[in-house]
């Protein structure tokens, strides 16, 4: 036996919990159960110190906000309204004071700011490394949240804001550069990112929208996984990729491979979709055609409408 | 700023977090959401390798079983049916491959025995320890679930069965004992507990049971949680605690205080609830009274209905 890697070990459960008739199960970025009033969503994440922060580069108050944040993307993603959060904190002995109280007070900022209580949770020691979980449960009307599953050939393929920004602001973590004020708005959006619950909604309520999920391991990899549920290629334009002036000007400064920090970066939590060409005309928010649906399985990648050799693959966790 | 120990942090986050109205949030076995058919349930717990389990004496199957039992346990404790777990894990390296497969062996074995499918999660790695958080979603009849807060004074105190025996189970892990056929009996309590699903919901059903909650800590704590949460003081009969044959024989031969493991040991796993006397003689199940509630708010111990010195509070976390 082996896992394979993460989504191998993902697939080796899926294959032993097969998903009763009705439910949508593992697979996408929230479970959807069928319920009288509307479907329920439910989405969990798990950070683990070392791994999805540094105590050393990270505030305590950015770690919650971020930890809230993640999963109320989740929700944004499926096109629901996000309606409680539980959360679950494992705490060795030198975070049990402050860190965790400052924690809580950025995890109360963001879940004030989208009005979802905080309804419940575990605490916990630990030996070394703090682990934080947090749950979510949304709600959307029956039968109308967006899946990924849903894409068809065909169709334009669509993100809501610039990419690469939080890709660029890690880099400049981790390099531990001298930080410019462009700097420093890529390093708030990479510890402060800003889950898409309005435009989901709008989105799902534009009954335009074939297919959707949010951006947290890069569109290399995110893609992907629409490609794989829906059963169709992609052609995606590198140069149509929406890029902030801040990423711009420090990827330029530092000589840094903008389409790798834009692809493959992950965590903006913008959202991702596919829906018929022309729509960013009919929204009154900001959406960016980026690409289109094709058969297949491929996803080729373009400059100047001609295919390029590039190869992302997004992150993975092992 | 301090935390004050695991329930001071609780209590700060109640108090950073107000739980809107007609809704039971933080502070009971699950969170209460009031929903058109019927009552949602929703608790989550996190398990941390070093802290809760051991990878040298707890097998990966026993892990997965008790990450699920302690979960579907918490909505046996409010009289719920559990509908669906939500897993998240954090994974060293050398424990992605046989270790995760053989955790999701265990997982899959108690989910099928309470048929409760695994509909989402997260997977991710981590430095050093396994972290493993498990969200339950459970449902239970509108206004019928059974909170800590409903006990009155003047009624039995009861449990599901003995207690006591999973903290047997432990010593005998702990000090690496030779197992006698009892002692295997107390390690097998200790890493397979049995959540009691189906007596939760008939004591719910019964109408009779006022304040209910599962053993986790060990009556010596769970019990002030009712008292506190419901303003009643309590006499429990020390000498009226259920204890199995097993653990009675073993502490004879160990030595060991056997009111202490009863009473402080948790993670028995049994049901702790409040209601009419001679409720024993009404139900298709055993029941055990094991005291009374009163006015005023200490915990008071006996022996031969006398008054006993006896000051164990059972385990927190931090």
């Amino acid at each position: 036996m082996s896992t394979r890697g993460e989504f191998g070990f993902i697939d080796f459960i899926k294959g032993h919990f097969p998903c009763p008739d009705g439910i949508c199960g593992i697979g996408d970025d929230c479970a959807v159960i069928p319920s009288s009033e509307g479907d329920l969503l439910f989405s969990t994440d798990l950070l683990m110190e070392g791994v999805h922060f540094l105590r050393d580069e990270s505030s305590p108050e950015d770690v919650g906000w971020k930890a809230a944040a993640v999963n109320i993307s989740d929700i944004a993603a499926m096109g629901g309204i996000p309606v409680a959060t539980f959360l679950s904190i494992a705490l060795p002995e030198d975070a049990q004071g402050e860190w965790a109280e400052r924690f809580m007070e950025g995890y109360a900022q963001i879940s004030r700011r989208y009005d979802v209580p905080l309804l419940g949770g575990d605490t916990t020691s630990s030996l070394r490394d703090i682990a934080v979980n947090v749950g979510i449960l949304g709600r959307c009307q029956a039968g109308k949240c967006l899946m990924r599953s849903s894409a068809k050939v065909g169709e334009t393929i669509y993100v809501t804001g610039p990419l690469g920004d939080s890709a660029g602001g890690l880099q400049v973590i981790l390099k531990g550069l001298e930080r410019s004020e462009e700097m420093n708005v890529l390093v708030n959006r990479h510890k402060r990112p800003v889950p898409r619950v309005r435009e989901g909604q709008m989105l799902m309520e534009s009954g335009k929208v074939s297919a959707m999920m949010d951006i947290s391991d890069g569109i290399a990899s995110d893609l992907r996984h629409i490609m794989k549920a829906s059963g169709v290629g992609a052609v995606v334009a590198l140069d149509r990729l929406p890029c902030s002036p801040e990423l711009l000007s420090v990827c330029d400064g530092q000589g840094w491979d903008r389409y790798g920090l834009q692809t493959s970066g992950g965590e903006d939590f913008e959202l991702l979709f596919t829906g018929p060409a022309g729509l960013e005309y009919e929204l009154d928010f900001h959406i960016y055609p980026i690409g289109e649906t094709v058969c297949g399985n491929a996803l080729t990648w373009t400059v100047n409408e001609e295919p390029v050799d590039f190869d992302y693959n997004g992150y993975t966790h092992f």
